[in-house]
């Protein structure tokens, strides 16, 4: 079985279906979010009032929670824009100009960061697993070992290009033992799959309104050792992203520094509450992993192939082969899967076709059963008989194993 | 009389109300915006989708017409975040690492590209002008003669920490006739204070979504010369902030490089058509200014006194001093206006004190003469007499004289 987590979600009633007509959003963010959540951003507020300054100390505060951090020893630091905004904002505000960061790639994720610190002009060094394969413990530790520049790693948590859940622990561990900071993407999995500061040491990581949390986009944040925050002082290349002018305007004013999206904020504070009950982190992701269960069993039914093994399948988003059946055509399946209601998210694979089907947002099983109706369905009409398949072209994969 | 220009709103019936119990912002971003604008976010967009895209286009089609660019020689760049963002992407793309650039400062804003340039570790010289003075041509003139070096100019449209509407046409003639490049910042004052590529040469400009189109925060928008984009390939020190890189990506695949904020951008284009609907930029700027002309009127009639003369007060925002009256306190006053259903905003003088109090956002000349009333009843709630004021009291003009 893909997991244990599935009981807390078993008996769950169905969640409400968005409005009438709107797709449900297969993606890994923007997602599918609650009523409740957009319509909360039904009135304007003004950032320099009191009201709001609650709302963005609230905003802190619960994220903050969510790391298990109960010696004090992290603060939260939200920044507008989108989640490579919060990426490159860390990069620059925790590594020193001297500084040389590791990169774990496996994916578009883990290129991006590698090409942001080209921007910064910081020294790096790339480990490349390629498409589908996670960087492991010995490894990084061989890595770190063999150069001794090195003063910091960043590492995906789950790189959302193929869906992998990468072995943070594993890594957060050689990289405590040999005196290196570590640094998290942990973008599509924070608020699903735990990353709690007593288990996983790290010095910073980066999320994003827009993910497992269920808010919409507007703004990122960063959730760092405050002895972090406090050198991240003057070092940063850009006013925009510097982090450590943000937490200490922060925690001076209660404002942010520049205008807040206060709508998107607001969302994101009932996204928050709706969060904590269902449970925080393990009720999510909970839901979630029932999500891809559900839809990963369908799918693999109907002839599917996943891109990884279940031990690497991340609860938040899973790629499958194209059939490689002269009648599939991924524009088609996108276009018939969208008329029944389901957005799906083409691949980001560098060798091979592929699709991915997202697992978070506002969705249950029972929509995840639909989409594998769907999915059976478009097949159909779409001429592509996946149970029985001409010999020579059974997916896609057949090129990976070339 | 403050101006011409208002007789297109003359008979216009009064503006809907927010909801109950909702305050008017008196503020010049994050602004009240109309019920249609906040409902546009009742729905999640997949930012992969052809729907998205063909918003995305809509946006920076309307934008872009704003201009009155017949020539197509412009293009509109989107970009996520606050407006300070949009103007770090504007210097750090268009300003060559080698270039130096003047920058006209009267008030905050000024200030902040300053020191964004600092950062930026480009060249730069200012003329600060104080709280409340223009740069004018003839000095921005000489100030060019004497310093064959500068490449490029930043000016503030409206210096949005005092209110005054700077003498753009008349730095950009000097500017021009010198050969170097013009870069503003209209963030506060495009779609209502006309910024015509015909009449007034520029590079590049920036504004954001929360100002006078009236939308909610989440993104700025950057809109430059062709060649200046073209010329900025390779420039920018931030991945995220990179317009060339933007601009490129938008136009090969009609998507946003990094997550764009889907509801904002929904809000957003729902702005752009009630902004067409009112007449464009004529039409916002006629209402604006009648809201300032009946609000300063009203608030002179009380014994408030404006910062700034009539020929330089912006139908944006307006400062006012604040009464030297022992009983005036701001935050009381504050208090008072936000339990009569207005937030106002407080000064951001370096001198005196002061309050502003805006005249953007869906509001109209029916709910500035409610404002007047708010702002006597409050006064007389304080114990401000300021109709008989002590002598030696009169208002905190009196120290800028001294
Ligand atoms: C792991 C990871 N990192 C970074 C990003 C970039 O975030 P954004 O698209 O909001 O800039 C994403 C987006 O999905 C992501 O999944
Ligand atoms: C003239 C001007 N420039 C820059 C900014 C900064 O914009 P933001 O607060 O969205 O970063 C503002 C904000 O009001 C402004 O009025």
């Amino acid at each position: 079985m893909l997991s244990d987590q599935n009981l807390a979600s078993a008996e769950a009633a169905p969640l409400p279906a968005p409005a009438l007509g709107e797709p449900y959003l297969l993606t890994p963010g923007p997602l599918t979010t609650s009523r409740e959540v957009k319509e909360a951003m039904l009135r304007d507020w003004g950032s320099w009032d009191g009201d709001f300054r609650g709302m963005t100390s609230e905003l802190r505060r619960r994220l903050l929670a969510l790391t298990g951090d109960t010696k004090d020893e992290f603060d939260c630091v939200p920044i507008q824009g989108s989640g490579s905004f919060a990426v490159e904002a860390m990069l620059g505000s925790f590594v020193p100009r001297d500084g040389k960061v590791l990169v774990l790639a496996n994916g578009a994720y883990g290129l991006r960061a590698a090409q942001t610190l080209v921007y910064l002009g910081r020294a790096h060094t790339v480990i490349d697993k390629g498409d589908y394969l996670p960087p492991r413990g010995d490894e990084v530790a061989a890595a770190l070992d063999a150069d001794p520049a090195i003063t910091h790693v960043i590492a995906i948590h789950c790189e959302t290009s193929s869906g992998i859940l990468n072995p943070v622990a594993e890594i957060a561990e050689v990289v405590h033992a040999r005196g290196r900071k570590l640094l998290v993407d942990s973008m599509s999995a924070f608020g699903a799959v735990p990353l709690d500061v007593s288990e996983i040491r790290y010095a910073a990581m980066v999320s994003s309104a827009n993910k497992c949390i269920e808010g919409v986009p507007g703004f990122g944040f960063i959730i760092a050792r405050k002895d972090e925050l406090e050198a991240a002082k003057g070092r940063s290349h850009s006013i925009s992203l510097d982090v450590h002018a943000q937490w200490a305007h922060m925690n001076k004013t209660g404002q942010w520094r520049f205008t807040p999206p206060t709508h998107v904020v607001a969302a994101f504070i009932e996204a928050l509450r709706q969060h904590a009950a269902e449970g925080g982190v393990a009720g999510r992701g909970a839901r979630y992993t029932k999500n891809r269960d559900v839809m990963v069993a369908g799918m693999r039914e109907l002839g599917f192939e996943t891109l990884l093994k279940d031990r690497w399948l991340s609860p938040i988003i899973v790629t499958f082969f194209n059939p490689a059946h002269p009648n599939f055509d991924f524009e088609r399946f996108y276009d018939l899967m969208k008329d029944k209601g389901f957005i799906i998210y083409p691949g980001k694979l560098t060798v091979v076709d592929s699709f991915r089907v997202g697992c978070i947002g506002r969705m249950d099983e029972h929509v995840m059963r639909r989409v594998v109706e769907a999915a059976g369905q478009s097949l159909k009409e779409m001429g592509v008989d996946t149970a029985a398949p001409p010999e020579a072209a059974l997916t896609e994969r057949a090129k990976l194993a070339a």
